[in-house]
């Protein structure tokens, strides 16, 4: 059988990785595969570097819509990242006939909703495991491997350059301006770091596992996001001293508010029990748990980015694909898991109306009674306190109060925090982290 | 379209757990296959505690052949367990044109290049995810998720058991028979638990994987198999002080010795360095660690066993088959990960010569110039020392000497532990247990 055919749009980092490996192991993935994967054309701005990239195997061109129009072309590999372009040329690619592997999470979870319909409708597939989690197949095991189950939540460490910021904080006692400059120069931390640290690229991917999970559309303007940039190091201190770690967790959950079925999504700081594995998954390693209520929980654990990682799972795609590729697409696995047709509208929920436990930092004047005053708010909005640890304050006339409190709906705590920032004896704001214990 | 129709083999726990599932989340389980499962008869020993649990649902029989040799029945899903009925059974499913489900690692370990064979021919398909690590999709990681990568080793937690008694071995420094006892209380393990606690159905379940991992035939004779049952205490305890963790590990890993490409198929207690993740996988959960060019390190974890999580597994199966019974067997999954005819046929490496780090105890009289011996013959063993820790007598006249060697050819640890043994100072028998580091 003669090789399959396929365009890289982009050889930057994942296209080189994806070039190299496709070289290297190219008998192994033939002999799985059943045929041969070809990188037949290469679309890159940069003509000359491209070329030298893969040394006269392959045609090169500057304009990715002759990869996307080429007629010997069966898969495009959409590598180049950010909304616009790829938008135009995987929706033309579709136009075309064309089956697509991406690794653009933001395409996804921005366009996702109308890319798929458009595949659906010309019979061909889309295919994005690298989009999420770089090489771990969490978009198979989700899609394939928990087909049984009713997925109740997902919860991701998915986001290598928070991580590894989070994890040297923690390690080495420095604050988040100190580590970012650090991970920017070990080139953990891009130039301008924003979609990492503010949360944003974690929620595009989080995006996209809810749709699988839950078989609902995709809906990034509806996620919660907040980054870590606001982390403080006595915060991630306080944490380790009452046995937890804060960790950037995405997490898509079914919650049931008032009678009415719907779903959490929300990116932020979250405390976790240290004993839980993922709370154990340092530097800039990727996980993700997932509770589903036939098998339990289950969690998968890899590098999350890098050219070799990413490019595993883009040609796991391509692989998928090739196998896939002639037969009816009704016996495809779907985009989003569900049949075209058997998806959902279940509401994502506002942030008011999560449920989750709280740590929250006040910082106070020593004063006798604001314990009194504190667990009296608490109290007054139905949140029950957990723990709490309050700090000598050695010397100082201030203090910091530590509690955590059981779960409680977030509107409460909002209500209660807004009192407690009243009282004359508290200092400032209060910090608010949320906290879950994934058990 | 109308529902695909499976015949259950057996209604034990996990039969039980399968038509749970299948019952409770048919809705979602339909949406995402795009047609329904039906669980349309069942074959038990004990029709009327079968007919209770299906309650009328399905037509119950004694005889298992009836539903192998049922026209209406598509799938049939063996979970009887043991080899011969089983593989009469699936054989003669597989002559029927029928295609096959399996949670039966014994089985497949034993039998499984005969039961593929024959499902080539036919071009049926035999799943058997459920076989491995419960509900860890793992079998469709190593066969799917990781199709780009040259595998380099699998190494797992893949019998809960004997993780659990480990787990509490460590936690409760009790020694290995009074917590057998235990875990047989609670249900943990098996009356009689000498196929667990010997590290055999480990040893089927890593066979299983190495087929898949390497493309080579399964060959259960060949691997290499130790137990637990003679783990004493005091090594969790000395590991512990050094800082790792002991698991029973099934390792199947690339190597080549004397310049020949083999594989090391190994099933024994390991000590782990206490800080990687899998080391931390406690209680009866499993957790396979896989190496691959590609992707570096992944992880994947969650229950091995009981009835919902492996019928996860088995209803995955399910699923896969029902998308893919139309289509040409070609555009199927290969049963062994690699095409049949692209197996290749690597050596299973005989134990000397496989390469390892060790934890030696010696335990000797408390006389000058031991440690001089043991280095002595160590070192013209050409085996390196990377820690050692001696334990004050405390009284008494006799002492542990605990030596960690560097990495090293078994026949040269046999070698020495044979010499050392000879040493007059040198009292009973030397303890040895396998290293990782795992990195």
């Amino acid at each position: 059988m003669k090789p399959i055919k396929a365009g890289l749009l982009g050889i930057g980092t994942v296209g080189a990785g994806t070039f190299n490996v496709l070289q290297r192991n190219q008998d192994d993935i033939r002999r799985r595969a059943g045929r041969g994967i070809e990188i037949a054309m290469v679309a890159a701005r940069n003509v000359e570097r491209a070329a030298r990239i893969v040394g006269g195997q392959c045609r090169v061109v500057a304009d990715p819509f002759k990869v996307v129009d080429d007629p010997e072309i069966d898969i495009v590999v959409e590598l180049i990242g950010g909304y616009e372009l790829p938008y135009e040329l995987v929706m033309r690619a579709i136009a075309n006939g064309k089956h697509v592997v991406t690794a653009n999470k933001a395409l996804l979870a921005l366009h996702g909703n109308e890319i798929f319909a458009a595949a659906q409708e010309k019979g061909v597939m889309v295919a994005f495991e690298a989009a999420v989690a770089g090489g771990v197949p969490i978009i198979k095991a989700l899609r394939e491997g928990l087909t049984a189950n009713r997925i109740e939540s997902v919860a991701g460490i998915i986001n290598g350059t928070t991580n590894f910021i989070l994890s040297e904080m923690r390690e080495k006692g420095l604050d988040f301006a100190t580590v970012l400059k650090q991970a920017q120069e070990l080139g953990y931390a891009e130039a301008d770091p924003t979609f990492d640290i503010e949360g944003v690229d974690a929620a595009h991917k989080l995006t996209i596992m809810s749709a699988i999970a839950f078989g609902i559309p995709v809906q990034f303007d509806k996620a919660y996001v907040e980054g870590i940039s606001k982390l403080q190091a006595v915060d991630i201190r306080y944490a380790e001293q009452l046995g937890y770690r804060i960790k950037l967790l995405g997490i898509a959950r079914r919650a049931t508010v008032d009678g009415v079925e719907g779903i959490e999504l929300r990116v932020h700081p979250t405390l976790i029990p240290a004993a839980r594995l993922i709370a154990n998954v340092e530097g800039a390693m990727n996980a993700v748990l997932v509770q589903a209520d036939a098998v339990g929980s289950t969690l998968y654990y890899g590098k999350g980015a890098g050219a070799e990682p990413t490019a595993s799972a883009v040609i796991a795609d391509l692989v998928d694909v090739t196998r896939l590729a002639t037969v009816d697409p009704y016996c495809r696995v779907p985009h989003l898991a569900f049949q075209p047709g058997e998806m959902v509208d279940l509401p994502i929920l506002p942030m008011a109306e999560i449920t989750s436990s709280y740590y929250l930092r006040v910082y106070v004047n020593d004063q006798l009674g604001v314990m009194a005053d504190l667990t009296r708010i608490l109290a007054d909005a139905g949140i029950s306190i957990d723990a709490v640890l309050q700090k000598e304050p050695g010397g100082q006339a201030r203090t910091d109060i530590i509690i955590i409190t059981h779960q409680t709906r977030e509107k409460n705590v909002d209500a209660a925090i807004a009192k407690i920032e009243q009282l004359e004896t508290v200092v400032g704001t209060v910090t608010r982290i949320r906290l879950e214990s994934l058990s």
